[in-house]
């Protein structure tokens, strides 16, 4: 038998890997900072044998206590992903799978590859305009799509977490559902509004495999208030992008490590942010939730007591800086627990379709906000 | 050149087609009543060359009025249809069109045959449950899907009129969402409601290339207070189903000849029916509003007065007898005027969307009707 | 449970179908002639139910002796076909089958309707010309494809005898390689030969679920002599469309009840014809014997003597009237028994690889018969 | 505008990108050794602008006479290339290409990535075995999938110089026919043969976006008379499985820079290499120029003398050491002259053409190799 996770976004720590059942693995820390949560791994060479690998510093890792409840993925054709037995003692994370093939891939989340998001451009190509907004540290390519004539400038940018990959599969059924001729909402969005999409914000950790930052060990959800070329060059354009056009909506893409729900963190602590701002954002939420039974507003962070910190977060920087609703959205790496899927639990499929209706959502936004444009 | 009509749905009179410049067509009849409108034929031989088809009876058909506007559809490959230029002077419909090919077909609107109807039963196979409810007058199969293991007891029918097609497409793209299981739609619908489809409620007329009418003549839509074996069996059999199985909510899915838009007929007309489901019926309209731009409540039928006839039609029989939501829905043969596309004009792949649209509205009706179900 | 039969193709007579343990069905004659072998038909309402259905007249069909080793195909989606359990006991073929689902299909072989000829002549629009070489007695197009721009006038006809579904299908396998843009051999052949294709010449047998007669109960495989407006205008118009081009090489695509083989029947036979023609002949097959084991030479029909009766078959009237190669390509309705599949026996996909097979030993016949060309 | 290449096998070299109408680059040499003739990069932000791209160095690249009759190629969707007007004057190569979207890719042949390498294995998974041979020297699995359960030891491997990209097309198109359970020609050979096939030999070279070499800098096909495992344990490797299963076929796949065809070299002029061994080379090339018109035998090396040398190439070790029919396959990076197509020239899609068919010159081999087992 052999492991490996020399791809895209491949990372394992290798301690034992003779015996199936001893393997003996730990979960690799980000390239350049000590997050460390992200796994993806391929193992040959099994065929029929009961596998039990044990995670041993999952107990040491960022988000330690989203291991409780949590089932590992596995594909055989990468392209069919289920959750397989997976036990959490507080201190090892141990995952118990029979391979039925040669060759198998484990994974916390389903991966999402630079070569799928160059192709995911590609596709968009030329129903939609393709800006560079710049390069990442490793000098891979930030790009901006851009759909729609309408007045309103929403923003939606995605994976500034490199390891929340399931937020690049929403950006893709969220743009294939711009890309159907047919669908009367993108049709009647287009007239409302121009849409401007980062998919992936953080193209070298992506590839990288890590977590939470970037090729020199940025959180870029920490760098709104001051990025800088050399340590967040992906922020620094993406904000002067964003300041060039106006931004009347912005959603930021994430996924959570613990909760087991979809939930949406917003900007009503901001000191000075309108009343009427809340209101809007209120009627957001209160549509999605009719729209996707995926949504739901019980669960989700604390109501947390404004600090100055927060403004080096996105959505806060952008709902304070712009005076628009300003969103935070965030998806398990789990399940929803009130629709839960024991074979697949929280995947990219879902996450596309979260995606696709999240779009009701903006053309409502964009109507509420616009009336006498209709 | 030549013209032919001999497949599913084929309908046409040839009176002159030796000069493509010069082609006379007379609309068909239906097979065994006056109806007539529908058309769907194939011109073979004609690459490169200026066609000038008049339809000389237009001004004598069911709803010439419709032809107000109305531009006829052209195909090569049978899969992509667009619109082409189409006159109407008051009573003939002029189509002209230079073949780009070999052999194009025209029709009044996007086809959809028997053969596709069965592939669309068979495909959901085995997710579904099928029903054989009985036979039409010449022995085709009245095939009922159910799926979901809810209370409410929802139904939809199509195609009682069989020339309107797109009301099959509306319901492929329905049954195409129910069966994505990664949909939150779909899968709280499954946990609230049984949906009950039929697909093609008349299948001679469709393959008859019949507009209104089944085998026998009879309009299955005038058919519900006393349907027999004889003239009706198909609406018989659906009627009996129902009312083996109750109804909580009743879609009956239909096309419109004359009106540009996408528009519901209710049953707040019907004496004795409860103020609460007025309430209901218009919760519904009001949510299908929020979901679909091609949907509207502006234009479509004027406000009838109640007549004991009315009862003789699908929605009001049912809305009557079972006491719940029960709505005619009618899509244009033209297009939507609010959301217009000149090259497809409304079409089936839009027609589909607002199937998939529908299944927002039917589980918030769901919700609503059983708050403590959830 | 119901069985129906009123579908394209469909054909089955049914003399008791109330016990799924017993039913009793009756295989129909051809519409107007008294061949009968093919059947196809629907069985509704049997998820989970042992079926045993009786064909009770199988002793009494046009080729009884093809009943022995014989296996009846099923299918739940219409696009995956399977062989079931049957036996044959010289008078009744027992079909025993338990069917996982609500609806399934039992037919003589893979079907292949009238709708999808249809899309077949249209997918290959425009790469391709379209002739209308005549209409069949119900009105039915009798379609030509042409192709390629070489001197070589190469015909290849199917389906003369319209149960024999898997020629359709040899077709359709045929013109996908030639819609391959990628392909050198039909990129070579396109410049040295001008394809003929005529996919369907039965089209009204076919859709009326005949074996081997059309609607007017001719056998056009013995028309060829003397063809007629009245009684096989399908052969009239084939045959000077193929005197208007003249003819280098023909196939004619078959299947045969009995042998459980791919083989092919020749001209040597015919008094005068030119022992060049034998050796090109024999060239032919020695080339299609190298490239498809699915083809063999062993077994076949027995070399009959010529008999003026012959030149009314399509392949002996072709290679004495025009002096070329000219073949009847015989595919089994059970399987090739050199290379046995149990699963699915002979198939229509089976069927689409020896079509696409086909074109190597055209393009070798080509490259033989025009050296000085290439 | 902005030039980018950091992505799977991009490579380019940027001297000046801020006019369109000159842009000067200069192509890569190999990450460790000083071949150079690859390139691959995007280019962003020139929709409608006329690009002339110049690359300087080309005059002293690796192959400069193979820049006389070669066109660029280019791509918007990342699927579909195209070939774009480029001119060669000895020593700059110059591209000129007005883009119609805001994003084209430019390379010297289609890329194939190491992520569409992952899919290729695993979507073999499950119907072939796959094994790990070892580890490049960048930690990349060097996989071998097994096929077949026949005597006959057939070993196919391809891309040990990895800008030959072309040749893991050719091994997906041949891997395409394997999984084909409808193909007679698969389906023989299963019964023959085993297949070994290494689709990538050399996947740190391809990575990288190497013409000729590994990491560590080396030609792998100058390493089998003594592979090392810090120089090319990717050789080793494989040639220890060799040697563990015997051969008794070989093909090597390969590109030519310079030559416009497809041709062979084998191994006639090894001392001892048998006359039967010759003979049988002799009847496989004869018999793969009868299946593809994309093969010859005009053009190709001239004949060499043997040289001790010549046994640190794959084929001639393998012929020399197994005494089996042994070949390196060449495809040209332009076009194949004898059937040029002016758009694409040679291909992804003839390459897997070309795969496809050399899978019946492999099975007329294993024929007559045994014939007393068929
Ligand atoms: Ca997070
Ligand atoms: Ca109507
Ligand atoms: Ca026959
Ligand atoms: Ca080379």
């Amino acid at each position: 038998m052999h492991i490996s996770s020399q791809f895209d976004s491949g990372a394992i720590e290798i301690l034992a890997a003779a015996d199936p059942a001893d393997i003996r693995l730990n979960i690799r820390s980000d390239s350049a900072a000590e997050f460390r949560q992200w796994f993806h791994f391929r193992v040959s060479g099994v065929a029929g044998q009961a596998l039990v690998m044990r995670l041993l510093n999952a107990g040491d890792c960022t988000y330690s206590d989203g291991w409780h409840g949590y089932q590992a993925i596995a594909s055989y054709d990468r392209r069919h992903w289920f959750r397989v037995p997976t036990a959490y003692d507080g201190k090892v994370l141990t995952i118990s799978h029979t391979a039925e093939c040669d060759s198998v891939y484990y994974a916390y989340f389903e991966p999402y590859s630079w070569e799928r998001h160059l192709d995911l451009i590609a596709q968009a190509v030329p129903e939609m305009r393709v800006m560079h907004l710049g390069s990442s540290l490793q000098g891979r390519d930030i790009d901006k799509l851009s759909w729609g004539s309408g007045a309103q400038q929403v923003w939606i940018i995605a994976r500034q977490h490199p390891g929340e990959s399931m937020t690049e599969w929403l950006v893709e059924g969220l743009i294939e559902r711009l890309l159907d001729p047919a669908d009367p909402v993108t049709r009647k969005l287009a007239q409302l509004a121009t849409l401007h999409i980062v998919p992936n914000m953080n193209p070298d950790g992506a590839a990288l495999g890590n977590l939470r930052s970037n090729a020199a060990g940025a959180n870029l959800n920490r760098e709104w208030m001051a990025p800088s070329l050399e340590r967040s060059p992906e922020v620094l354009h993406a904000r002067q992008a964003m300041h060039d056009s106006g931004v009347d909506l912005f959603l930021d893409i994430h996924g959570d490590e613990t909760i087991p729900y979809v939930f949406v963190d917003g900007c009503e602590m901001i000191p000075g942010y309108a009343a009427s701002l809340v209101a809007q954002q209120e009627a957001f939420l209160a549509r999605l939730l009719q729209i996707s039974p995926d949504f739901q507003r019980e669960h989700g962070y604390a109501p947390d007591r404004f600090s100055d910190e927060m403004l080096t977060l996105a959505s806060k920087y952008v709902g304070h800086a712009f005076g628009c609703v300003s969103l935070t959205l965030e998806m398990p790496f789990k399940d929803n627990a009130n629709l839960p899927d024991p074979e697949h639990g929280w995947s990219a499929a879902r996450s596309k379709r979260l995606g696709a209706a999240l779009l009701e959502a903006v053309l409502a936004h964009c109507i509420d906000s616009k009336p006498e444009t209709i």
